[in-house]
């Protein structure tokens, strides 16, 4: 890993390498291995370590409020306690991708404590959801669903497999250039697509290309060399040129923040529709219609999409399908109009699952414990004034 | 791509770049488009073309059988004429990537006639079967058809996440490393594989590892560069060797001739089984068992495969799953047991589907009369002795 030196290394009283006077909770659903609690405090010898088992949907605090006030370093899922009770934590390292759900928690925006997500770093999310982009894509093209109902009906037939198509020479549009994106466009590129990169700031130069964040080797694109057009901008024109570049898949990779709520709306699927010839499409019974060519994929948060404006395009044919691992509102409720809209697939928010997961979190905290003990900035910190 | 010389280039005499005297007959479930007939015609004036639609399943020929004695060039799917109805053919264009159907046919028996398939030339079949191979493994680890049995339901529930798994250091073995296994070491390296190639001939040398068959630029595996390790031979332990090699996916990607009929069997699954630390699979309703590591593809024939033998080792957890585009028998009867036998994927010999399946396979015939047409040898000439 690529260590980011900053000048508080050379200021000697912030170094504590045994995390002295240190206490840190890790508030996960299953325990972390005794190995690594050993190889931990081996590590940071004078560093308290307890566990407290906590789940996703925790609202209380898995142990008594009163015992935060001796807390400096906490890894959690989604609880958090208020700045009164927790008065010497200086950071939270959560242990998912996205920050949202913490942006309006008073520990994040009144206070100094440091946030760091789990984003990009060791690769944490971005193989297991990069495939879960591409094996829903190819699932739709190929007619996996299809299939999978007929042998449910222990029944062969091949059916009308004329339209059939593969991703070669596809255009795949990437909206938010971060870890998830390059692996994804790794994927693609091996694929024979060709990629359209968007992402907040411009990426004018080789340099401004590169990725900071860690990623195994051979993976991810690290010096941005996948994409063959880059767009930015946080604008609506800027984000219309975008979708307006030929697009047949376009991959939601964006942070949620108050700038990219409803970011995909009627007149976006209105643009990707109108940016290239429309398609005619057959489907295994022969059935035949006009559509548009684009697919979208939501990987990041559901409200980044317009909810019944996605509905409509996808009835319409505006688009060509749609998967959504994040859906608004979420979890989705039984019977919503969404369960049922043609030429889409749902999966409850299990892009980012693999059993991987624990080992590359602890990983990333190991991490930042050692970079906290010398001083040093944290990796993956979450910016309090752009939310990610 | 690279036209390959002989000597026979030479030989004037077998220099007819307008085809002269020739006739070719197209014979396709769907008529080539005007535009490439137009094409065809201008690079070869003199030669006569005709289409006849013929089905996939097409017994009889589709026009008069006396019509034959002037046709020198056929591109057909399965239909073959009798050689002595047929004096004057001299290469017949296999809409295919396999062989094996026309094996014990008098015509490419018995007779002098060029057979070419359609295998791996202009990647006519690697790109749609290689997303396929990826596509099916994918699902079976992220769970695909267990969410979509829930989406069908409209209910949204995560269960047990604990057993999703991503691909990344896991290690696909590829049995007959050709233009579909090369593309799908591709696509396995760039999600973090390790490759482990397994061909008939040993591959010693650099120069050996090399795919003298065209693949579109940036697809495929051109210099045999993914491999991490070789494998070869035609023996029972040369094969049990590469399968005891510590596999996760083993793409069977072979040709079925005599040699490779029920090349795996009870045996070759136990050495699977054995050849690597058995794991823990927990299913999403948190049930856990421990079974053999590896997950079978087959995209080659039904019969490379003994299927008694891999519904018992996929019901007593020799092998973790399977996914299967070929099966023996196919169709693979209603109310079969391999219907319903758990950790498979089914689908009915699709997977070499693609909208541009017939611009490939004209590319191909397009080639090969030019070469024909200036004395050079085809490309994906069919052995007859090795019988791919």
């Amino acid at each position: 890993m690529t260590l980011l030196k900053f000048s508080s290394l050379e200021d000697e009283s912030k170094q504590n390498p045994t995390l002295k006077g240190h206490k840190l909770v890790i508030l996960t659903p299953s325990a972390p291995t005794p190995g690594y609690i050993d190889t931990l405090q081996k590590q940071f010898p004078d560093l308290i370590i307890e566990y407290h088992k906590s789940e996703w949907t925790q609202a209380e605090s898995p142990f008594p409020i009163k015992q935060w006030k001796d807390v400096t370093i906490a890894l959690t899922l989604t609880y958090l306690p208020q700045p009164k009770d927790a008065p010497k934590l200086h950071y939270v390292q959560l242990n998912s991708a996205g920050a949202n759900h913490i942006l309006d928690h008073p520990l994040f925006r009144d206070t100094e404590v440091e946030f760091c997500s789990a984003n990009g770093v060791h690769g944490l999310f971005s193989p297991q959801i990069s495939e879960w982009i591409l094996l829903t894509y190819l699932a739709f093209n190929h007619r996996l669903p299809h299939y999978l109902d007929l042998q449910r009906q222990a029944h062969w037939s091949r059916g009308n497999v004329d339209s059939i198509e593969d991703a070669t020479a596809k255009t795949v549009g990437i909206l938010g250039y971060g870890a998830i994106g390059r692996q994804t466009a790794r994927l693609a590129v091996a694929m024979g697509m060709k990629v359209h990169a968007y992402t907040l700031h411009p990426r004018p130069t080789p340099e401004s290309r590169k990725d900071r964040s860690w990623a195994p080797a051979g993976m991810g694109d690290p010096d941005g060399e996948f994409p063959s057009k880059w767009f930015s901008g946080a604008s609506k024109e800027d984000l219309h040129t975008f979708l307006g570049s030929g697009l047949d898949l376009l991959v939601v990779s964006t942070p949620l923040t108050p700038g990219t709520k409803h970011l995909l709306g009627k007149e976006e699927f209105q643009i990707l529709y109108n940016s290239s010839p429309s398609i005619n499409f057959v489907d295994e019974t022969g059935h035949s219609e006009t559509c548009g060519r684009t697919f979208v994929s939501n990987v990041a948060r559901g409200p980044v999409i317009n909810t019944d404006d996605l509905i409509e395009a996808l009835e319409t044919g505006l688009i060509r399908g749609a998967a959504l691992d994040v859906t608004d509102p979420e979890p989705l409720p039984d019977g919503h109009k969404l369960w049922s809209t043609r030429n889409v697939i749902l999966t409850p928010h299990v892009s980012g699952a693999s059993t991987r997961y624990n080992e590359r979190v602890l990983a990333i905290l190991e991490e930042n414990l050692g970079r906290f003990g010398r001083g040093e900035r944290l990796v993956n910190e979450v910016s309090k004034r752009e939310g990610y």
